[in-house]
């Protein structure tokens, strides 16, 4: 199923070549004020335009179809569509018969019997990736003034990320990176003990990111190599607030009120202006295949934005659970 | 909520001190022979005993109140139980107004307005998991015969565990550890392209594990620093088998046939002989805390049996969904 | 799945002749008073006793194995355990080759391939209603003051019920009824436009109940024959209130305010103390069959208590999901 | 929430007089084929034009936006929109301060706040079972050969459907109606025991549909007051076969594979051009309101059609649930 989220819950749905991408959410709150325009910040953001990433140019601009009326939501479902034009399908037909490494050309066949749409690789495409960031603004909006803020931090083992795609692109390679994210003003309280720890519907939601290969919260992997005497985060105030962070904001699967940390692993992207080898479905035989389309040389570079949209939906949905964001935002009078 | 699954649906409940914990396990198939015994040797897997784990003794013996029938599974929901006796509960007192740092204790008193069951972290306690293990216990069957295998490969960051845990011992602290998780055999095309991608139904399971920190798929956050051109798993056969396995045996949210792998942090226990530093609720001046309770030097010693139980529990609901598992498992002749 | 609702989450399990039915609550706020002898009412209502019922005595008594701490609900699950003692199983051997008219025992062999547990009804036995009470009984404290209340107003077409029961078991023969039930207090706006509307979520869990076969609200059929002018509430004050009430207390799908209204078509018994034809499955001739067991001649007698708590159990989600319940009922100062 | 169902799951949006309606429909199988035109018969049904029927005219031409790809569904969301052409929406005006009896005028801006779109009923409208009927062309396709299929049997009280429309037509005036649903070859085994009984599934989608206020199945209310010796339907197969079919094809919850019966009471529709008291939400004083806009005398007319995509769209989940339709239609070769 393509929907996440209990409350607060986000459908996406379309292809690359289709005619549009797009998402449903459903629960938002009525009364929120809401413009096509207030997203085009964070889809510039997850646009291409930079060096390192695609030559594909779409203008990304919402259509609001539903659950809008007098610059409000309603309270009805909000479904939001991204046409697509800048389209090539031709490149994408050798793929059929012999799939990329490292994309899903393959497993989509095997899984959909051959009906899925290949083009642009269809709904695995990042393209996709436009409805969360949607979904995205709208709880961005639900969570002020809580602010989730994601920047790359390391790409190709870099810090300095521009000189690191520089290289890539020279070499007709890719990269991959780790985006950092936090939030700070979280309230206390959210996620459940178990099965809904935060941790779990984060990360949940971070890996439905295309190419997601890691996540871990405050010290994570670093912190399994920390005694517990330094690892434990020392509370200072009756609130909860601690010394350290060593948690990433999480006790027990539940938020404790200070920053909420996470660090997700960004694979290199697939596509690479080499010539790679791989099986030929037909014939059985090796050969090789070269991913023409267009891509990026490091898609790393648009993926904070779209952390930023999880974490977002994931803090709603939470804070709506919790009572913290109201079912109204206002009350009109009659008129 | 307390429920993880959408085809094969596990629940669990109960408290470390109250009468007992347990699981519910809807939506396993007809006709699967399953005895009391077939439980034993995973949750002696998951039970204290080993130098490093608590005092703390139970004799772990699942009732299994319903769902069971002539020794096969009726289709119906299985409500397993599991006594508690060793109980202590007094030792847990002082920690509802000086929290331990590092623990529940604070965020649940906040979450659930003072009315949570404190004693022995109620419901966050780890000994919650026996019904996560008993649920993998079955879900075990059902994916046979894949195998899904954990072990600790490093604690306090070493590859010496024994050793590692030993000193901690010694020293009155704790340390963590690495999980690392593999099933061979997993079929092509388990998870969705995006919001049930394989890594975001894997890691929502994992973080439900009291104590998990990270999780990476593959090469994962180190692969995060590789190239494409050495990344990109080649595909060397129609089905899809690869010649490295970077990803981790998912492409695209998918599994690809290869073998399932993924590494999992676990962070030091929190529970430590020594004085720690917390604040006093009641008069919000600084004191000192000590866990007395039972604790381990090292749970994540316990963590591999749980883990497995969430790799399988995952893999039983998505070949269910993938009708790779029947729902009836035999059909009876009348009697 | 056995389960239901959405915040207020309710789960039954257990057989007839198992070891014990119960039910699990999940997303029961935290805070609530609760004592086991609350439940002793609206069980006692549903048990066996009156004449036309079954002979059946169990005690009913509850275990509550979690989620409850000092007399109040912790916030996490409530399990609920009812131990089957009074049980005879003997009696139903021969319906698993001779399956009785008008009960599951064919469609459960057929269903799940003979694994069944057939003692009783299994888990088709009216008794897992006595889950669904116990999750009545808890729901109807959270939507104080709103009291829904059912009754039996028809039994085998006549108004006098007790009369008709006599007849019917002098009759060796069973009987149906018609159950009304009213909530009064309920506020505006519970219920979705569509598929959550008022009606689909009390028709689903009502239709739960075994032997249910009907649902009307407000005027219901007898509203498909007026018209417009005639069944139109007419509107009387700013709030909602209307004169008449066709509606049953729901436009469009969301409670309007007025009493909510409903009635319940209850088919007779299906086991009566006469020989009825059926087939043997062995030898695909027709033979006979009488169902022996302990049995209610009108069980329609029963069914007002579990139409209550199925009311309940709607209406405390929906308030929990409107946030007319909130999530801690009150809260205690540190202690 | 504005979805419905587990595996095959539909979801609807869109507001009367917005820029669409549509509906979202994700787990379809892979492989099917599909074109626009499939869904010409149906949505012709659903559309205005008969004597009795609004005189609102659009075209209804779906427009696939997802899903599919070469003419077969892919196995991704297929997301089908309806432009909304024919809308006058000043009719609609006065009613935001002086709500129509029998309609959801004032619900809708006591539930939303007053955000609701209110043109034409907005998300209320029976416009979005334009959606549904389009949810069901789907899944009639995938339970063939099972028929499902609805008629008006009854309207204002007449079996002379024709004549009761005309006769309200004159009066100004509107009527309701009984729509009887029957589906052949329904396999045994749908449904489960309780939450999610055949009947629980069915009446909960069918009363998402504007103007449903009662639902029987079988024998029904009148089922009620017969006696279990001669409402039990006798077994005359070892298939399950029965002689009648008081129980509609449903024992114990679970289809028995007889006909799938069940009979629906649609109320008169709450629009009638007459002058309707009412009160003016601003001075608080009784007044008076027209329902101008276009709408049906007998909405009724209207039902069957959508009465049988929610029968269809509730058996292709439980079939999908029972692994009788398969995740995939058919394979293809490597091309």
């Amino acid at each position: 199923m393509n929907s996440f989220g209990r409350l607060f819950r986000v459908t996406i749905f379309g292809e690359s070549h289709g005619p549009c991408v797009g998402v449903l959410v459903d629960g938002c709150p009525a009364g929120l004020p809401l413009d096509p325009s207030d997203f085009a910040s964070d889809l510039a953001r997850r646009m291409s335009g930079l060096p390192g990433t695609t030559a594909r140019r779409e203008t990304d601009t919402p259509s609001i179809m539903s659950g809008l009326f007098e610059a409000r939501t309603t309270g009805a479902p909000l479904a939001i569509l991204f046409e697509n034009r800048d389209v090539d399908s031709n490149a994408y037909e050798p793929f059929r018969k012999t799939p990329r490494p490292g994309q899903a050309d393959l497993v989509a066949f095997q899984k959909f019997g051959g009906f899925n749409d290949h083009r642009g690789g269809g709904t695995f495409s990042g393209r996709l990736t436009a409805g969360l960031v949607a979904a995205g603004v709208i709880a961005k909006r639900l969570i002020r003034p809580i602010l989730a803020e994601a920047t790359l931090v390391e790409a190709g083992g870099s810090t300095d990320v521009e000189d690191a795609v520089g290289e890539a692109v020279k070499a007709h390679d890719s990269i991959g990176g780790i985006v950092e994210c936090r939030a700070r003003g979280v309230p206390v309280g959210l996620g459940e003990p178990f099965f809904n720890s935060a941790e779990s519907l984060l990360s949940h939601l971070v890996f439905s990111i295309p190419g997601i290969k890691g996540i871990e919260f405050g010290a994570g992997f670093g912190g399994s190599r920390m005694r517990g005497s330094a690892y434990n985060d020392i509370i200072v105030s009756t609130e909860g607030k601690t010394e350290t962070n060593n948690a990433g904001g999480i006790n027990g699967g539940i938020t404790n009120g200070n920053e909420l940390f996470f660090r997700v692993a960004v694979r290199p992207t697939a596509s690479i202006a080499q010539n790679q080898l791989t099986i030929d479905l037909n014939t059985g035989l090796r050969g090789e295949v070269m991913a023409a389309g267009r891509h990026d040389a490091c898609f790393a570079l648009r993926v904070p934005v779209i952390v930023e949209a999880a974490c977002a939906v994931v803090l709603a949905d939470l804070m709506l659970l919790e009572q913290k964001i109201p079912r109204v935002l206002e009350v009109k009078e009659w008129t």
